[in-house]
């Protein structure tokens, strides 16, 4: 079995800083945690919020803190910082090697898919945000590690895109046409979401969008970890 | 312009942990930061030892903190937790986007690689691993962000391959040979290196391995951030 993670990610338009914070870190017991975080409002003070929310995550998870504990602890700090003015989405899916399990956190009222070969589930609970309150806790799901397993998840900025026209996105529509279509790698999956997305705002971006695509299959080829990154410089 | 970095890491032959850590982090006045370290033996206490100075330094990088800065206080961080007695290398590349330069810090005795196009430059001034004496300071070199540059920067398992059998792998050869007959991607290059490595051991390495190539190259299509992330599970 094999795990392959995908990121695809831009800047709301003509804005130099995303307020999207995404990391990945190496689970002190085995396996890896994706962290991605949306800081209310844009540019460089919604950054310094998410980098705040994503750096006290990681560092926790790094201790060997639990998921859930590490995303109430990120919002009582954000909370006690902020005096509970400014808010925070974080999202954190958790390949977890000590349990053979995938843990998703989610603090974000945008939901998540989790796809089982081509039937997709909509995980839209309600979830608030970090920060707003003193008793804010994540919705978890817990799931197997197994073949066929397919995860999106992905900041506001996806499903506000298109609403400037009043023609928003309907992301599980996108999802199911790509996996009924063809058996796209998450890297297109990712790319092809946020590519709908751009289209739809005209490639002027209304907001920063992060789309993160998760994809659990059985192995193919060698047993070396890897790992490719693009930035573009502007 | 834009930089890709790759990344191909396995562990030594049959053992389930790796001692060597990679993160990257996002600086928080813009670019980015790979950082690289192997804990001095193999197996758990090894992986303890480089998760502990790999998750030192990028916290510290996450605030702000100059590399040289960071390295020299993981390296004191060791040197008071182990008395001594333990030592550990750190590798760590930063695309520093408030100087436009490719910064990068060594503290270990196997030597870095800097290309531009296909001249290679071999960095192998005398470096010392960190925690080994309290005045350790890391050899740093600065470059223009420019397009041609190619870095490759590795842990020692890469040169230890072959040893065994009497036949030392020539990294610099092989970079060499990989440049001249072809344009090889980043991840092209660091999967051939560490093939190359894991050939020299019978498919049997002989230690940890973890190669990184950062390249700058002219900007090719969109301007989405990318990351691609491959998992092997045991």
């Amino acid at each position: 079995m094999e795990v392959q993670i995908a990121v695809a990610k831009i800047n709301k338009y003509a804005s130099s800083e995303s307020g999207d914070t995404l990391e990945v870190v190496e689970r002190p017991n085995g396996g890896l945690s994706v962290v991605l975080a949306d800081g209310q409002t844009s540019g460089r003070g919604a950054k310094a919020v998410s980098m705040m929310v994503v750096r006290k995550v990681i560092g926790l998870l790094a201790e060997g803190v639990r998921d859930g504990a590490a995303a109430r602890a990120a919002s009582d700090a954000l909370y006690t910082d902020k005096s509970g003015k400014v808010s925070c989405t974080l999202n954190i899916a958790s390949v977890d090697l000590e349990t053979n399990t995938l843990v998703l956190s989610r603090n974000n009222p945008s939901p998540m898919f989790i796809c089982h070969d081509d039937h997709i589930d909509c995980m839209d609970t309600d979830s608030s945000p970090l920060g707003v309150r003193r008793d804010i806790r994540p919705v978890i799901t817990e799931l197997e590690l197994q073949p066929g397993l397919t995860i999106v998840m992905y900041t506001d900025g996806l499903t506000h895109s298109g609403k400037r026209r009043g023609q928003p996105m309907d992301v599980c529509n996108a999802i199911q046409a790509m996996l009924e279509d063809q058996e796209p790698t998450p890297q297109e999956l990712a790319d092809s979401l946020l590519a709908h997305a751009v289209n739809l705002d005209d490639g002027r971006p209304a907001d920063d969008v992060s789309v993160v695509v998760i994809k659990v299959r059985p192995i193919n080829g060698d047993t070396v970890r890897r790992m490719h990154l693009r930035l573009p410089l502007s």
